[in-house]
């Protein structure tokens, strides 16, 4: 979640930072539902994973739109296994269902798994429509990533396809 | 749901039906688990299809047991199609893992998609710790499956495969 | 997507609505996101099926918001089968996740297969940021979907379980 | 398995553990049916990997419920990989399924893969219904999941998320 | 199963036809399993939809070989839908792999999903080995199949695609 | 397969219709490639379902370029279901990966699931490398595309999307 | 395919190694299979991975039974990766499905993916028929095995769970 | 993408190698169709992972055949893990799909996952029909692949399986 928050603060947008937990305090989902109403929230972006109840349940408590970042979660880390290699049954597949199948009426939105990144600039689209300087600022965003294709594609040329690879992923 | 309150019955276990949505009426998930915990129910049977938070979110308001039957859900439904095919997305494999995969701490445990019945005959089986005489009716019940198994290979002998097969598919 | 416009009408937001095709029409694919954002469009909804490029092709040309409706192809109609049954290869995962794993800058957010109903709830939401009356219509459309859920399950209690079966599925 | 030992000795709740391998030793299947209804076993925690027949045979000897835990088993296991490597081909889905699609009338509930843990405290919510102090625990072991979420939600507001994120996976 | 059985009479093969069921009648496993030793069956076809568990178990009673065939199981058979379509949630994918994915030692072979006349003619090759007048048959039976193949060409050549298409799909 | 030769058909270019099966004419398949390379065969389209071992092979057997149509097959054909509904266990994934993963050095290329009508369209592309008039004519066929597309969306203006809906699946 | 050359060797089977690929050496399966029916070869084991053509197309080519065995491929290996970190795209269904998919009337059956020790179990439980002999050396490794299982259950009761399961994984 | 050029340089094929980015880059792609036709490009190989639009936008500019390579995407790049293991949520089958399953009339074809270097061959094959001279080099590249294999199975024989496997996996 940890992108979202960087891109967020990269365009010097507030945001509250909770950790909330649909199964371990459900009870605080209603309260903060209305808390982020009370305090004007204008989107909650929600990272969950494995069965990934919790965007689908702080939707059912507001009207605030919620963008839900699919996490995958490691079957290693729950075995604590000793050694240093990882494998995730599903791979967050059961989390990006879990979040775009919600029931009609209810919808929350899903970005791709573990791309909370994404979450966060597509919150900034969001606000564009209300801050037209938000709207400059993600036109720029936007023609420096195609700026940036283009200069690589440059040392691509001048370097070669082999040379160029080689020092990439050294 | 209804093979789960049909196998109740068969047995004479009170139960009680009600329609709660996670995400329609998400206030009332805490007031159904202190309804049932004062109501001293033993089992929270919890069918639900697609995101399929139900289950989890009534298990996180209780203590008490809860089983979660994934609902398979058709897209033809949601699409009002006209004609008389019909197709699941995910085949309730969505709902499945939404329900088992639940963190750490906070178990449902899931029958087989669509399996309302194999839900009320488990419901049966912890009754019957403290039920003694359920036990005998579970015995019974377990021994009559046998018998309809060695009374069918018995026709299926008599018969010969084809024609056993002709009249069971006809 | 028929159910988005619906949901946009019944909320009287008034929408553009245009076939675009990724493929068969992609020079007008910068031209359509110019001309979004020259009529001032403040979210864009697209469906899209199999491969499903459109999405996302239309996000990385505007930075106004895009919600993409992953819409289930069913092989038969591509066959021309004469009988009534259809099949869906993928159940429309090869488009949700074509909408959802957009790279890391360039946000596609994805509601369920087939749900454009909520494309339409989610454009709403994020509108009702702008628009407070929204707001409030879209609480009132909450506690409408309460109350209903409200009322079945009052129905269900008074007509007992396999009664309210048989009347609902018949 | 020894998530489920150890959940189950923190609540001071007696088991014992057996190894029963559904392939190798199939003619002792029935004979532990008979054993732990001799014994007065309450529940079974049966877990297995690949084709994971184990507990839906042990529940086919008993009426004692059976709570499976589908295990995710590696290939590489198999093959006797040198590296520090892992890959395992289904992810336990295999074993999920196996576990959970058991036929109409012959219930095993499935926790999700490799949640042993899960499988221990649904043990005890089940045998809460019997022993009122096990009720008590439960709750104050739910209220004590609750308040290290609230905690942990403190930590990160007084350190900010970079630093907090910083700690936690360093 | 019926084609296995038609592929063994066709080659005139005895073969006994009984109805056995892992869940549902366990202890008769190991009697079926000395009871094949006793009667000197050189194979066994094992059938099984959902779990699928037989083969399986019927294999670790017995050292004759067990050919499995994964049987699809419709959920809709299931929930005794009333209307004429029908939806499988794995598409006997759960039934391959839980005869395949036996652990090591334990060998079960799998056809593919409802080829029950594949395993019928896989038997037949086993005991072509004991029985060399059944392997002059089995080449028969593949040159016919060859012929049969050729013919089909030759009448696609002489009526064109169109024409053939139209017949053989009216 | 049809719609590959009518595509071929539409752009008079010769082709020759065979059947030719990897696994029933097995012997055929070294002869095939050699019939193909003496004729001057450009380019070869196989369709193939289930193992597909067809487009692989021919390709293992000459070096003209072979594209392959992965084919769903139902398995309700193979049990000769009387009723009028079908269902595929893989929906074709199991042909489309037996094409495309091809070990390294013996490339297959794989349009998509039944989109024969897609391999006769490449075919057409590779063909008009050599003969520059084709090119002419795939543009044409391109523009028209575009034009049906822009026709369309026109109709949809005028007649606004509940009565443009309603007039194309009625 | 070493553990199957074990086992065989084990039970002091002869067996004939080779390489036969069925893309780069097409022209030898048929030459393959002559030799196998002269040799008199009774049983074919055939490994193969990704599109996994191999023991299809062997059976194809002879009537001796053939028994599959899915081999996982890492991508990895396919990319030269530096690092000791392994990924299969499909985990060997890709190759699972290849092989047991095969069509009508040309049966190959499958073992579990890598499991090519079960592969040469299974042959020998296809040559016991023939030699009797066989029939005692299998029974007996059967008891082994059970008794192997009782061995390691006496370990863990006399260790406790907790130190049995460190000691085993240390 | 090396193996492709690293193939298309051994067989002295000219090649350009440029980056394009379906979404980072989206008015460059109309461009590039053009620059390719006027540059009298043959081939155009795209590799892309994830989404994976690229291969078809670039098709859909232009009637020169695409080959789209899917390029598996690792998780643990975007999450810049610091350990060394890594995992890919699909596998590259979201971008196998986005790759082959596109809408009729705008054909793209998939080579295997990852596999680039089947790309590079498959040009080869396309052009082939142009160059007569390539048609040698490729019969000859079949037949060194055809003796590899020969050559290796010989050393198998010598050494022995278990010797052989020894030394060619240490």
């Amino acid at each position: 979640m940890k992108d979202a928050a960087e891109i967020l603060d990269k365009f010097k947008i507030k945001h509250e930072d909770q950790i909330v937990s649909a199964h371990r305090t459900p009870t605080r989902l209603e309260e903060y539902g209305k808390h982020a109403e009370k305090m004007g929230f204008k989107i909650i972006i929600a990272g969950a994973g494995g069965a990934a109840h919790l965007p689908g349940m702080i939707a059912s408590h507001t009207i605030i739109p919620v963008i839900g970042v699919p996490i995958m979660v490691y079957n290693d880390k729950q075995t604590k296994s000793a050694d240093n290699s990882k494998f995730s049954s599903f791979g967050g597949l059961d989390s990006l269902l879990s979040i775009s199948e919600m029931p009609t009426g209810s919808p929350v939105v899903a970005v791709g798994i573990n791309k909370a990144g994404n979450a966060g600039i597509y919150a900034l689209k969001i606000l564009a429509n209300e801050f037209p300087e938000l709207k400059k600022k993600l036109k720029l965003h936007k023609s420096e990533q195609h700026n940036s294709v283009l200069k690589e594609s440059d040392i691509l040329k001048k370097q070669g396809l082999s040379k160029f690879v080689q020092k990439k992923f050294k």
